[in-house]
């Protein structure tokens, strides 16, 4: 734990200061289009089996960091432990998504819910953190996760995967204190968590709010940006926790960039429906930005894929403050030798952007 | 065909007139939330029957206009009519949405496509505008429809539905060159759809593009507000043809409605991630707005419903050039009395914004 960082270009980048090259890690980097990722899941038996074991979420967290020349690791895990360690009852079914045994839908069922005890229901996550970390021996720094309270939220009370979030909209617009007391517990869930992973040795931590972009302007304010930007005062309130910089990532909230950098979150990640240049000249002085290539990207040939990197790097231009990655999840049928061809190319290419003076 | 309009509120509002109270139409409004509608698609034995038997179509596009105090009708048919007459051989799989039988993928079948001849090819469509003009006697004006050229050519490349859009994004970064080629027989096939359909007796044309919101701002300017602004402009360039007022509607669009705008279109749509007052700031001097209230209020009660159409008026305030709508289509499990209490809210509380010197 205490073993010197001896790439630590992410965190200079999220901190915006000077670095070398580009950093860059990509989103859902441990996954099904790694075909040894594949292997140690059938080992495992399931995804849940796969998350609880520390040494198996250890190893494939480290798989992409052998094949390509990434600037962190992100620890492996899933994005709905902490509905599961709330007694909700996380099953995934074949091919389906997960969903949950108990959803809550009622104000008895809101009413009753209690943030988990992280170290007791969520230990197998810290201890992942600890295992990953003393494997990393410094190579890269380790980003700690979690779900956004609202996006957690749709998840607990739709019971799984929707395209239209009937139920949890019904119940925000027509009891909208219910879905506040719902946000309320999970922020209070979501820091304690994000603590934890940060005292068991996490250098980042990052909330993935996939779905505050299914929100009205006014809406996502309320249940989804406000219990982020709670979580991240309470973290930078704590002297143990706030050298971890905090990246919010709300999928589809281009619109909102400006509310989002005024959270006092480190860094801000974009999906690439935003023009990375326009989103520096809008909140570039006050957060690091991390993204935004189009996922789709790596279906492309090597040459095309090398091009839309050098078109993303020239975009944001140059000096520090930029982490590259996609602008959302590696898609499971992507070839893995296109992203060495990513990779290799965000530092190849990025140099220029950093030399003194340039 | 002659008869005079009775009630113009609509169009009024597209040419950003005076008017006694907001229009208000409903995206989807004849659709299978109405148990009448499911009675009509039973008869006529599947979707498609009912798209292509006129007098079906016309049935169930009054349906809504006899329940709701609705100030627009809008052509009952499917978004994918245009690559059905291309020969794509459009089905729809029990339960499981639209596929096409002989999808385009290769240089050889784009290069093979050729724009319907709308009269022989599409002549089903323009049966149905005249059927329902007539049937609708001047009630309210009829909206004629069609996919984007990029939004057509989604389902032409993936075969159906898609999440990710692999085909033809892959076909995007390594082909431009094939996917501007694309869109461009779609552009001059979808201009001559709407051209007719005006002709047909249509008052205004509306473009879905469904699909925008999932490219790039650069991929987004090429492939789908470029073909789209070729439209406007071809529509506008004939006397037959400019008085109809066309709407643009890019669902995920919010961060384009500049570019949208300077289409030289009459009207742009706006999903429910926009706020209204913002958006009449940014270009609500060019053009008339159309939108833009979350689905899901639909599902809480006529109490609520009515505050949130309230709020919705007050951010877009004072003076003309706005036509209520949702966000996107209402959702399939909405109970028709909430749609009441929507439109009836719309034309009662905006009154007050309509007052001479208000």
């Amino acid at each position: 734990m205490t073993e010197p960082l001896r790439n630590d270009r992410f965190l200079r980048a999220l901190r915006r200061e000077p670095v070398d090259v580009t950093p860059v890690w990509i989103m859902r980097q441990a996954g099904r289009y790694l075909p040894e990722y594949r292997d140690t899941r059938q080992r495992a038996g399931d995804f849940l089996s796969l998350c609880k074991n520390p040494e198996l979420a250890c190893e494939v967290t480290l798989q992409p960091l052998d094949r390509f020349d990434l600037d962190a690791a992100i620890l492996f895990s899933d994005i709905l432990t902490i509905p599961d360690a709330m007694g909700l009852g996380l099953r995934f079914a074949q091919g389906e998504g997960p969903y949950f045994e108990h959803p809550v839908r009622t104000e008895n069922e809101i009413g009753r819910l209690r943030a988990p005890d992280v170290e007791s229901d969520l230990g197998y996550v810290m201890e992942a953190v600890r295992v990953i970390r003393k494997a990393l021996g410094g190579r890269v720094p380790l980003i700690g996760f979690s779900g956004s309270p609202w996006t957690l939220a749709t998840y607990m009370v739709e019971g799984g995967s929707s395209r239209e979030f009937a139920r949890i909209k019904a119940m925000m617009y027509d009891r909208p204190e219910l879905v506040d007391r719902l946000v309320s517990v999970l922020a209070e869930a979501v820091t304690g968590y994000l603590a934890a992973q940060i005292r068991a040795g996490a250098q980042a931590a990052m909330i993935f709010d996939t779905w505050g972009g299914v929100l009205t302007p006014r809406a996502y304010r309320r249940f989804s940006l406000a219990p982020m930007a709670r979580i991240v005062e309470a973290l930078a309130a704590d002297a143990d926790t706030a050298r971890a910089p905090v990246i919010l990532f709300t999928k589809g909230g281009g619109g909102w960039l400006e509310d989002i950098a005024a959270t006092g979150c480190a860094a801000v990640g974009l999906d690439w429906t935003v023009d990375l240049g326009a989103a520096r000249r809008r909140i570039g002085d006050r957060v690091a930005l991390q993204g935004n290539l189009d996922p789709a990207v790596l279906y492309a040939s090597p040459e095309r894929i090398r091009e839309e990197v050098g078109a993303l790097l020239a975009q944001y231009g140059h000096g520090p403050g930029h982490v590259f990655n996609l602008g959302h999840g590696i898609h499971q049928t992507i070839a893995p030798e296109h992203v060495k061809v990513l990779v290799d190319a965000v530092h190849e290419l990025s140099r220029p952007y950093h030399q003194p003076g340039g």
